[in-house]
Protein backbone atom coordinates (compact mmCIF):
# COMPACT_ATOMS: atom_id res chain seq x y z
CA UNK A 1 0.00 0.00 0.00
CA UNK A 2 1.08 3.00 -0.63
CA UNK A 3 -0.04 6.86 0.34
CA UNK A 4 0.75 10.03 -1.17
CA UNK A 5 0.51 12.49 1.85
CA UNK A 6 2.05 16.09 2.97
CA UNK A 7 2.37 16.87 6.57
CA UNK A 8 0.34 20.23 6.32
CA UNK A 9 -2.85 18.90 4.26
CA UNK A 10 -5.43 17.73 6.58
CA UNK A 11 -7.29 15.62 3.94
CA UNK A 12 -4.20 13.05 4.14
CA UNK A 13 -4.39 13.29 7.92
CA UNK A 14 -7.77 11.95 7.52
CA UNK A 15 -6.84 9.12 5.86
CA UNK A 16 -3.49 8.57 7.81
CA UNK A 17 -5.60 8.43 11.13
CA UNK A 18 -7.92 5.36 9.61
CA UNK A 19 -4.80 3.47 8.42
CA UNK A 20 -3.58 3.37 11.39
CA UNK A 21 -6.97 3.13 13.62
CA UNK A 22 -7.20 -0.22 11.06
CA UNK A 23 -3.52 -1.60 11.67
CA UNK A 24 -3.09 -0.80 7.79
CA UNK A 25 0.76 0.19 7.08
CA UNK A 26 1.99 1.83 4.07
CA UNK A 27 4.52 3.39 2.22
CA UNK A 28 4.72 7.62 2.25
CA UNK A 29 5.58 9.21 -0.55
CA UNK A 30 5.90 12.58 0.08
CA UNK A 31 4.42 15.42 -1.74
CA UNK A 32 5.72 18.83 -1.02
CA UNK A 33 2.46 21.04 -1.57
CA UNK A 34 4.44 24.22 -0.99
CA UNK A 35 7.32 23.13 -2.96
CA UNK A 36 4.77 22.65 -5.89
CA UNK A 37 5.23 18.69 -6.43
CA UNK A 38 1.83 18.25 -6.83
CA UNK A 39 2.43 20.11 -10.22
CA UNK A 40 4.95 17.47 -11.50
CA UNK A 41 4.41 15.30 -14.34
CA UNK A 42 4.95 12.08 -12.86
CA UNK A 43 2.28 13.03 -10.35
CA UNK A 44 0.02 14.58 -12.27
CA UNK A 45 -0.31 11.40 -14.02
CA UNK A 46 -1.60 10.11 -10.72
CA UNK A 47 -4.35 12.57 -10.10
CA UNK A 48 -4.68 15.64 -12.86
CA UNK A 49 -5.91 17.70 -10.25
CA UNK A 50 -2.84 17.94 -8.66
CA UNK A 51 -4.41 16.98 -5.08
CA UNK A 52 -3.96 14.77 -2.47
CA UNK A 53 -4.19 12.23 -1.05
CA UNK A 54 -3.65 9.46 -3.20
CA UNK A 55 -3.80 5.77 -1.91
CA UNK A 56 -3.29 2.69 -3.91
CA UNK A 57 -3.69 -0.71 -2.72
CA UNK A 58 -1.58 -3.34 -2.93
CA UNK A 59 -3.39 -4.59 -6.10
CA UNK A 60 -2.87 -1.65 -7.83
CA UNK A 61 -6.08 0.12 -7.15
CA UNK A 62 -5.70 3.97 -7.16
CA UNK A 63 -8.15 6.18 -5.29
CA UNK A 64 -8.39 9.92 -4.28
CA UNK A 65 -10.70 11.86 -2.11
CA UNK A 66 -10.02 11.49 1.77
CA UNK A 67 -13.79 10.50 2.08
CA UNK A 68 -14.47 7.81 -0.81
CA UNK A 69 -10.52 6.13 0.16
CA UNK A 70 -12.50 5.99 4.30
CA UNK A 71 -15.09 4.28 2.78
CA UNK A 72 -13.02 1.61 0.58
CA UNK A 73 -10.79 0.84 3.47
CA UNK A 74 -14.13 0.67 5.65
CA UNK A 75 -15.78 -1.41 2.97
CA UNK A 76 -12.33 -3.04 1.85
CA UNK A 77 -10.52 -3.92 5.69
CA UNK A 78 -13.50 -3.90 7.79
CA UNK A 79 -11.56 -4.08 10.71
CA UNK A 80 -11.87 -1.60 13.65
CA UNK A 81 -15.26 -0.47 12.32
CA UNK A 82 -15.35 3.29 11.37
CA UNK A 83 -18.92 3.36 10.48
CA UNK A 84 -22.19 2.42 12.16
CA UNK A 85 -23.98 -0.49 10.52
CA UNK A 86 -27.62 1.07 10.31
CA UNK A 87 -28.89 2.78 7.36
CA UNK A 88 -29.99 6.09 9.53
CA UNK A 89 -26.46 6.19 11.84
CA UNK A 90 -24.49 5.99 8.57
CA UNK A 91 -26.06 8.55 7.20
CA UNK A 92 -25.54 10.71 10.20
CA UNK A 93 -22.11 10.22 10.76
CA UNK A 94 -21.61 11.17 6.68
CA UNK A 95 -23.46 14.03 7.39
CA UNK A 96 -21.44 14.68 10.24
CA UNK A 97 -17.87 14.28 7.84
CA UNK A 98 -19.45 16.27 4.90
CA UNK A 99 -19.71 19.30 7.14
CA UNK A 100 -16.04 19.60 7.17
CA UNK A 101 -15.09 18.19 4.02
CA UNK A 102 -17.58 19.93 1.99
CA UNK A 103 -18.81 22.99 3.73
CA UNK A 104 -15.74 24.11 5.52
CA UNK A 105 -12.63 23.00 4.91
CA UNK A 106 -12.45 23.54 0.93
CA UNK A 107 -12.73 27.15 1.61
CA UNK A 108 -9.75 27.01 3.11
CA UNK A 109 -7.37 25.70 1.16
CA UNK A 110 -4.12 26.66 -0.52
CA UNK A 111 -5.68 27.38 -4.29
CA UNK A 112 -9.17 29.29 -2.56
CA UNK A 113 -5.97 31.32 -0.61
CA UNK A 114 -4.17 31.94 -3.70
CA UNK A 115 -7.21 33.24 -5.51
CA UNK A 116 -7.83 35.61 -3.07
CA UNK A 117 -4.46 36.67 -3.23
CA UNK A 118 -4.90 37.14 -6.89
CA UNK A 119 -7.82 39.42 -6.11
CA UNK A 120 -5.37 41.41 -4.08
CA UNK A 121 -6.51 40.25 -0.04
CA UNK A 122 -3.95 40.75 1.94
CA UNK A 123 -2.44 37.98 4.01
CA UNK A 124 -4.19 39.14 7.31
CA UNK A 125 -7.09 39.21 5.38
CA UNK A 126 -6.80 35.58 3.87
CA UNK A 127 -6.65 34.31 7.48
CA UNK A 128 -9.67 36.23 8.67
CA UNK A 129 -11.14 34.29 5.68
CA UNK A 130 -9.84 30.94 6.98
CA UNK A 131 -10.70 31.10 10.46
CA UNK A 132 -14.13 32.14 9.72
CA UNK A 133 -15.09 29.24 7.81
CA UNK A 134 -13.76 26.87 9.86
CA UNK A 135 -15.08 29.00 13.30
CA UNK A 136 -18.43 28.71 11.42
CA UNK A 137 -17.87 25.36 10.85
CA UNK A 138 -17.27 24.45 14.41
CA UNK A 139 -20.06 26.17 15.56
CA UNK A 140 -22.47 24.14 13.27
CA UNK A 141 -20.97 21.06 14.71
CA UNK A 142 -21.32 22.51 18.45
CA UNK A 143 -25.26 23.19 17.29
CA UNK A 144 -25.80 19.35 15.72
CA UNK A 145 -24.12 17.45 18.08
CA UNK A 146 -24.99 19.18 21.36
CA UNK A 147 -28.33 18.14 22.24
CA UNK A 148 -28.43 15.15 20.00
CA UNK A 149 -29.12 12.01 21.83
CA UNK A 150 -26.85 10.34 19.04
CA UNK A 151 -24.26 11.89 20.25
CA UNK A 152 -22.09 10.09 22.74
CA UNK A 153 -19.05 9.96 23.72
CA UNK A 154 -17.71 10.32 20.46
CA UNK A 155 -19.81 11.86 17.32
CA UNK A 156 -22.08 9.04 17.06
CA UNK A 157 -22.96 7.28 20.33
CA UNK A 158 -19.65 5.36 22.01
CA UNK A 159 -17.85 4.22 18.97
CA UNK A 160 -15.09 6.30 17.24
CA UNK A 161 -16.36 6.91 13.68
CA UNK A 162 -15.19 8.40 10.06
CA UNK A 163 -17.01 11.56 11.78
CA UNK A 164 -14.60 11.68 14.78
CA UNK A 165 -11.65 11.33 12.58
CA UNK A 166 -13.03 14.49 10.40
CA UNK A 167 -14.04 16.86 13.60
CA UNK A 168 -10.50 16.34 14.51
CA UNK A 169 -8.89 17.22 11.71
CA UNK A 170 -11.40 20.56 11.38
CA UNK A 171 -10.02 21.27 14.89
CA UNK A 172 -6.63 20.41 13.96
CA UNK A 173 -6.94 22.39 10.71
CA UNK A 174 -8.36 25.52 12.86
CA UNK A 175 -5.35 25.45 15.44
CA UNK A 176 -3.04 25.64 12.25
CA UNK A 177 -4.41 29.07 11.12
CA UNK A 178 -4.46 30.07 14.78
CA UNK A 179 -7.84 29.62 15.88
CA UNK A 180 -8.96 27.70 19.12
CA UNK A 181 -12.04 25.39 19.28
CA UNK A 182 -12.58 26.31 23.07
CA UNK A 183 -15.63 28.32 22.58
CA UNK A 184 -17.64 24.60 21.50
CA UNK A 185 -17.68 22.18 24.64
CA UNK A 186 -19.00 19.28 22.81
CA UNK A 187 -16.46 20.05 19.59
CA UNK A 188 -13.47 20.64 22.02
CA UNK A 189 -14.09 17.40 24.16
CA UNK A 190 -14.68 15.08 21.33
CA UNK A 191 -11.53 16.20 19.24
CA UNK A 192 -9.76 16.03 22.45
CA UNK A 193 -10.85 12.51 23.04
CA UNK A 194 -9.95 11.40 19.55
CA UNK A 195 -6.73 13.07 19.61
CA UNK A 196 -5.96 10.83 23.16
CA UNK A 197 -5.87 7.77 20.95
CA UNK A 198 -2.26 7.62 19.98
CA UNK A 199 -2.92 5.79 16.41
CA UNK A 200 -4.92 9.41 15.64
CA UNK A 201 -2.31 11.70 17.19
CA UNK A 202 0.34 9.97 15.33
CA UNK A 203 -1.04 11.08 12.37
CA UNK A 204 -1.38 14.81 13.44
CA UNK A 205 0.48 17.07 10.59
CA UNK A 206 2.53 18.55 13.19
CA UNK A 207 4.05 14.93 13.51
CA UNK A 208 4.85 14.51 9.93
CA UNK A 209 8.29 14.28 8.59
CA UNK A 210 8.54 17.76 6.85
CA UNK A 211 6.47 19.62 9.82
CA UNK A 212 7.82 22.55 11.62
CA UNK A 213 9.55 22.14 14.93
CA UNK A 214 7.37 22.87 17.77
CA UNK A 215 8.15 26.74 18.75
CA UNK A 216 10.00 26.61 22.17
CA UNK B 1 -41.35 11.02 3.01
CA UNK B 2 -40.77 14.37 3.03
CA UNK B 3 -38.17 16.48 1.15
CA UNK B 4 -37.36 20.76 2.49
CA UNK B 5 -36.38 21.40 -1.26
CA UNK B 6 -35.90 25.16 -3.07
CA UNK B 7 -36.29 25.15 -7.04
CA UNK B 8 -32.34 26.62 -6.86
CA UNK B 9 -30.53 24.59 -4.45
CA UNK B 10 -28.18 22.19 -6.75
CA UNK B 11 -27.65 20.12 -3.29
CA UNK B 12 -31.59 19.38 -3.24
CA UNK B 13 -31.36 18.59 -7.35
CA UNK B 14 -29.19 15.66 -6.23
CA UNK B 15 -31.70 14.07 -4.06
CA UNK B 16 -35.06 14.96 -6.32
CA UNK B 17 -33.05 13.13 -8.81
CA UNK B 18 -32.19 9.83 -7.11
CA UNK B 19 -35.69 10.13 -5.32
CA UNK B 20 -37.12 9.98 -9.08
CA UNK B 21 -34.84 7.48 -10.32
CA UNK B 22 -35.73 4.89 -7.62
CA UNK B 23 -39.55 5.99 -8.27
CA UNK B 24 -39.56 7.06 -4.47
CA UNK B 25 -42.54 9.85 -4.33
CA UNK B 26 -41.85 12.74 -1.28
CA UNK B 27 -44.02 15.41 -0.08
CA UNK B 28 -42.62 18.76 -0.68
CA UNK B 29 -41.93 21.23 1.75
CA UNK B 30 -40.50 24.76 0.10
CA UNK B 31 -38.21 26.84 1.91
CA UNK B 32 -37.40 29.86 0.24
CA UNK B 33 -33.70 30.47 0.35
CA UNK B 34 -33.98 33.83 -1.46
CA UNK B 35 -36.73 35.00 1.25
CA UNK B 36 -34.44 33.55 4.21
CA UNK B 37 -36.96 30.88 5.12
CA UNK B 38 -34.15 28.63 6.15
CA UNK B 39 -33.26 30.63 9.28
CA UNK B 40 -37.04 30.71 10.65
CA UNK B 41 -37.03 28.53 14.17
CA UNK B 42 -39.28 26.22 12.73
CA UNK B 43 -36.45 24.80 10.02
CA UNK B 44 -33.69 25.69 12.41
CA UNK B 45 -34.93 23.21 14.79
CA UNK B 46 -34.49 20.43 11.90
CA UNK B 47 -31.25 21.73 10.51
CA UNK B 48 -29.77 24.31 12.88
CA UNK B 49 -27.10 24.55 10.08
CA UNK B 50 -30.20 26.13 7.70
CA UNK B 51 -29.41 24.55 5.08
CA UNK B 52 -31.11 22.14 2.73
CA UNK B 53 -31.81 19.61 1.21
CA UNK B 54 -33.54 17.83 4.46
CA UNK B 55 -35.13 14.43 4.00
CA UNK B 56 -37.45 12.48 6.58
CA UNK B 57 -38.04 9.23 5.89
CA UNK B 58 -41.28 7.89 6.42
CA UNK B 59 -40.48 6.18 9.87
CA UNK B 60 -39.41 9.73 11.07
CA UNK B 61 -35.29 9.24 10.29
CA UNK B 62 -34.45 12.98 9.70
CA UNK B 63 -31.33 13.45 7.54
CA UNK B 64 -29.08 16.55 6.09
CA UNK B 65 -26.52 16.52 3.34
CA UNK B 66 -27.04 15.25 -0.15
CA UNK B 67 -24.13 13.19 -0.80
CA UNK B 68 -24.97 11.27 2.73
CA UNK B 69 -28.94 11.06 1.65
CA UNK B 70 -28.16 9.60 -1.38
CA UNK B 71 -25.69 6.67 -0.40
CA UNK B 72 -29.18 6.27 2.43
CA UNK B 73 -31.40 6.04 -0.25
CA UNK B 74 -28.95 3.91 -2.72
CA UNK B 75 -28.74 1.41 1.14
CA UNK B 76 -32.13 1.49 1.86
CA UNK B 77 -33.95 1.37 -1.41
CA UNK B 78 -31.63 -0.92 -3.72
CA UNK B 79 -34.10 -0.49 -6.59
CA UNK B 80 -32.70 1.40 -9.48
CA UNK B 81 -29.07 0.84 -8.43
CA UNK B 82 -27.28 4.64 -8.54
CA UNK B 83 -23.63 2.86 -7.37
CA UNK B 84 -21.39 0.07 -8.63
CA UNK B 85 -21.30 -3.44 -6.43
CA UNK B 86 -17.29 -3.40 -6.36
CA UNK B 87 -15.15 -1.65 -3.84
CA UNK B 88 -12.98 0.54 -6.57
CA UNK B 89 -16.28 1.10 -8.41
CA UNK B 90 -17.59 2.56 -5.30
CA UNK B 91 -14.77 4.64 -4.52
CA UNK B 92 -14.39 5.91 -7.90
CA UNK B 93 -18.41 7.12 -7.77
CA UNK B 94 -17.93 8.69 -4.57
CA UNK B 95 -14.48 10.89 -5.66
CA UNK B 96 -16.04 11.92 -8.81
CA UNK B 97 -19.31 13.06 -6.69
CA UNK B 98 -16.97 14.90 -4.10
CA UNK B 99 -15.26 16.56 -6.54
CA UNK B 100 -18.48 18.73 -7.48
CA UNK B 101 -19.69 18.24 -3.69
CA UNK B 102 -16.65 18.77 -1.62
CA UNK B 103 -14.30 20.86 -4.43
CA UNK B 104 -16.28 23.23 -6.74
CA UNK B 105 -19.89 23.65 -5.38
CA UNK B 106 -19.39 24.76 -2.11
CA UNK B 107 -17.42 27.79 -3.22
CA UNK B 108 -20.51 29.35 -4.98
CA UNK B 109 -23.15 29.05 -2.26
CA UNK B 110 -25.26 31.79 -1.00
CA UNK B 111 -23.38 32.08 2.39
CA UNK B 112 -20.03 32.91 0.74
CA UNK B 113 -21.46 35.09 -1.92
CA UNK B 114 -22.96 36.96 0.32
CA UNK B 115 -19.19 36.88 2.95
CA UNK B 116 -17.37 38.13 -0.55
CA UNK B 117 -19.86 40.97 -0.86
CA UNK B 118 -19.38 41.82 2.94
CA UNK B 119 -16.05 42.17 1.88
CA UNK B 120 -16.53 45.12 -1.01
CA UNK B 121 -16.46 42.31 -4.15
CA UNK B 122 -18.84 43.75 -7.10
CA UNK B 123 -21.77 41.60 -8.27
CA UNK B 124 -19.49 41.17 -11.25
CA UNK B 125 -16.52 39.90 -9.60
CA UNK B 126 -18.69 37.60 -7.35
CA UNK B 127 -20.37 35.91 -10.45
CA UNK B 128 -16.95 35.56 -11.66
CA UNK B 129 -15.43 33.85 -8.71
CA UNK B 130 -18.12 31.29 -9.12
CA UNK B 131 -17.82 30.72 -12.61
CA UNK B 132 -14.20 30.62 -11.98
CA UNK B 133 -14.28 27.52 -9.81
CA UNK B 134 -17.40 25.94 -11.73
CA UNK B 135 -15.06 26.13 -14.61
CA UNK B 136 -12.24 24.75 -12.69
CA UNK B 137 -13.96 21.69 -11.51
CA UNK B 138 -15.55 21.27 -15.48
CA UNK B 139 -11.91 21.24 -16.55
CA UNK B 140 -11.10 18.32 -13.39
CA UNK B 141 -14.05 16.56 -14.27
CA UNK B 142 -13.04 16.20 -18.01
CA UNK B 143 -9.23 15.40 -17.28
CA UNK B 144 -10.54 13.10 -14.91
CA UNK B 145 -12.93 10.92 -16.96
CA UNK B 146 -10.93 11.54 -20.86
CA UNK B 147 -8.92 8.45 -20.94
CA UNK B 148 -10.24 6.62 -18.58
CA UNK B 149 -10.86 3.09 -19.26
CA UNK B 150 -13.62 3.26 -16.43
CA UNK B 151 -15.81 5.78 -18.03
CA UNK B 152 -18.21 4.28 -20.85
CA UNK B 153 -21.35 5.58 -21.72
CA UNK B 154 -21.89 7.34 -18.03
CA UNK B 155 -18.92 8.47 -15.36
CA UNK B 156 -18.33 4.86 -14.61
CA UNK B 157 -19.10 2.04 -16.78
CA UNK B 158 -22.52 2.24 -19.13
CA UNK B 159 -24.25 2.29 -15.75
CA UNK B 160 -26.05 5.60 -14.10
CA UNK B 161 -24.45 6.63 -10.58
CA UNK B 162 -24.53 9.38 -8.25
CA UNK B 163 -21.20 10.50 -9.81
CA UNK B 164 -23.85 11.30 -12.86
CA UNK B 165 -26.24 13.06 -10.67
CA UNK B 166 -23.37 15.12 -9.51
CA UNK B 167 -21.69 16.11 -12.45
CA UNK B 168 -25.16 17.05 -13.87
CA UNK B 169 -25.93 18.95 -11.57
CA UNK B 170 -22.22 20.33 -11.58
CA UNK B 171 -23.13 21.53 -15.11
CA UNK B 172 -26.45 23.13 -14.61
CA UNK B 173 -25.04 25.23 -11.81
CA UNK B 174 -22.28 26.58 -14.29
CA UNK B 175 -25.50 27.64 -16.74
CA UNK B 176 -27.18 28.96 -13.48
CA UNK B 177 -24.30 31.43 -13.16
CA UNK B 178 -24.05 31.74 -17.10
CA UNK B 179 -21.39 29.79 -17.80
CA UNK B 180 -21.79 26.99 -20.51
CA UNK B 181 -19.12 23.16 -20.35
CA UNK B 182 -18.93 22.87 -24.18
CA UNK B 183 -15.22 23.15 -23.45
CA UNK B 184 -15.54 19.96 -22.23
CA UNK B 185 -16.67 17.38 -24.19
CA UNK B 186 -16.77 14.67 -22.32
CA UNK B 187 -18.93 16.21 -19.21
CA UNK B 188 -20.78 18.08 -21.64
CA UNK B 189 -21.49 14.58 -23.50
CA UNK B 190 -22.14 12.76 -20.17
CA UNK B 191 -24.47 15.45 -18.74
CA UNK B 192 -26.90 16.01 -21.77
CA UNK B 193 -26.93 12.07 -21.58
CA UNK B 194 -28.61 12.08 -18.31
CA UNK B 195 -30.11 15.19 -18.52
CA UNK B 196 -32.26 13.23 -21.18
CA UNK B 197 -33.48 11.10 -18.38
CA UNK B 198 -37.04 12.77 -17.99
CA UNK B 199 -36.45 11.45 -13.79
CA UNK B 200 -33.31 13.26 -13.88
CA UNK B 201 -34.67 16.20 -16.12
CA UNK B 202 -38.13 16.93 -13.94
CA UNK B 203 -35.53 17.53 -10.93
CA UNK B 204 -34.07 20.48 -13.02
CA UNK B 205 -34.05 23.50 -10.96
CA UNK B 206 -36.06 25.57 -13.67
CA UNK B 207 -38.65 22.82 -13.52
CA UNK B 208 -39.59 23.49 -10.18
CA UNK B 209 -42.24 25.55 -8.38
CA UNK B 210 -41.13 29.26 -7.57
CA UNK B 211 -38.22 29.07 -10.34
CA UNK B 212 -38.13 31.85 -12.87
CA UNK B 213 -39.89 31.71 -15.70
CA UNK B 214 -37.54 31.02 -19.13
CA UNK B 215 -36.65 33.46 -21.03
CA UNK B 216 -38.20 34.34 -24.12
Amino acid sequence: MQLFTFWRSIATFRVRAALNLKGLSVQPTFIDLLAGDQHKPEFMGLNPMAAIPVFVDDDGTTLLQSLPILEYLEERYPQTPLMPKDFAGRARVRALAQMTIADSHPLTVPRVRNYLSSMGASPEVINAWATHWLTLGAEAYEKRLSGDKATGTYCHGDQLSIADICLAGHVIAMNLFGAKADAYPTVARIAALVMSDERVASAHPLRQPGAPAPKA
